[in-house]
């Protein structure tokens, strides 16, 4: 598909506010975390509840957590692929921390962002990150490497959701 | 946000879509269930592994997994925003199916979905299902009711992703 130097732009400026969070996240830079989100943004986040609405809760969230993350850690995207267009577009990939021996490190998660122009400035308006689970024991499975596809045993059980 | 005839016409096709695809699911017909995938859409199941990526390899998953749903059910989404512009859409909300004593019944999902029109059509580009998951134990948190925020007891541990 051909991109038009205005859609480049546009993607540019996706990657770039994925590239502001990623480096507030190391921060730990509960401001900066918030910064791009709209006001009445729906997060899924990856545990519960299973979902924040608006960006108070999304900073409280935050403020809790952050003192259990490392103290300090790198932040990285991988595999981001952007769709936009006009005022709308959303970003999927993958995101993980890397700290020595620390439960918020041992898995890459799955990142869906969707996004909106409003007044000129994109802002997210919805969020989804996950961990998918195995439906034989209710566990989460971590992802280790985002390049091996591993699965259960799922010999005469159903693989699909 | 003024809505352009146009866009409330996209989102009535979005919406009609999932529609389509909540009946297909209903049905059992695997070629309903993926007729409007993009050729290189990226899957997030809420299963391993953890993207599938092309539309053969999400037949393949619904061909196995069908048989181990119930023999009749409903599909039904609700709580589902769609935000579109131009030829990008996402909509986002929770799905579940209807069924007595059902594992495959027990929990809604939260489902994100990524839209592209292309030569005038539009086709899925990327979905997120997911359930979240308890840090305390690692186990899926099953979501009942989706008017019901719960959350495991997180004193002194970390609430957030």
């Amino acid at each position: 598909m051909t991109k038009t130097n205005d859609t480049k732009a546009d993607e540019a400026k996706i990657r770039k506010l994925m590239a502001d969070w990623s480096d507030a996240l190391e921060r730990k830079d509960v401001d900066g975390l918030v910064a791009n989100y709209a006001s009445d943004v729906i997060l899924f986040d990856a545990i519960p509840p299973y979902k924040r609405v608006g960006v108070e809760e999304i900073r409280d969230t935050w403020t809790h957590c952050l003192p259990h993350f490392p103290e300090t850690f790198q932040s990285e995207h991988r595999d981001i692929t952007v769709q936009v267009a006009g005022d709308v577009a959303f970003a999927y990939g993958v995101h993980h921390i890397v700290a020595d021996d620390h439960p918020a490190a041992k898995s890459w998660m799955r990142v869906t962002v969707g996004f909106r122009r409003i007044e000129g400035q994109w802002k997210v308006m919805h969020e989804h990150v996950s961990l998918p689970f195995n439906p034989m024991d209710n566990q989460a499975w971590s992802i280790t490497d985002p390049e091996v596809l591993s699965q259960p045993d799922y010999s005469g059980a159903c693989a699909g959701g």
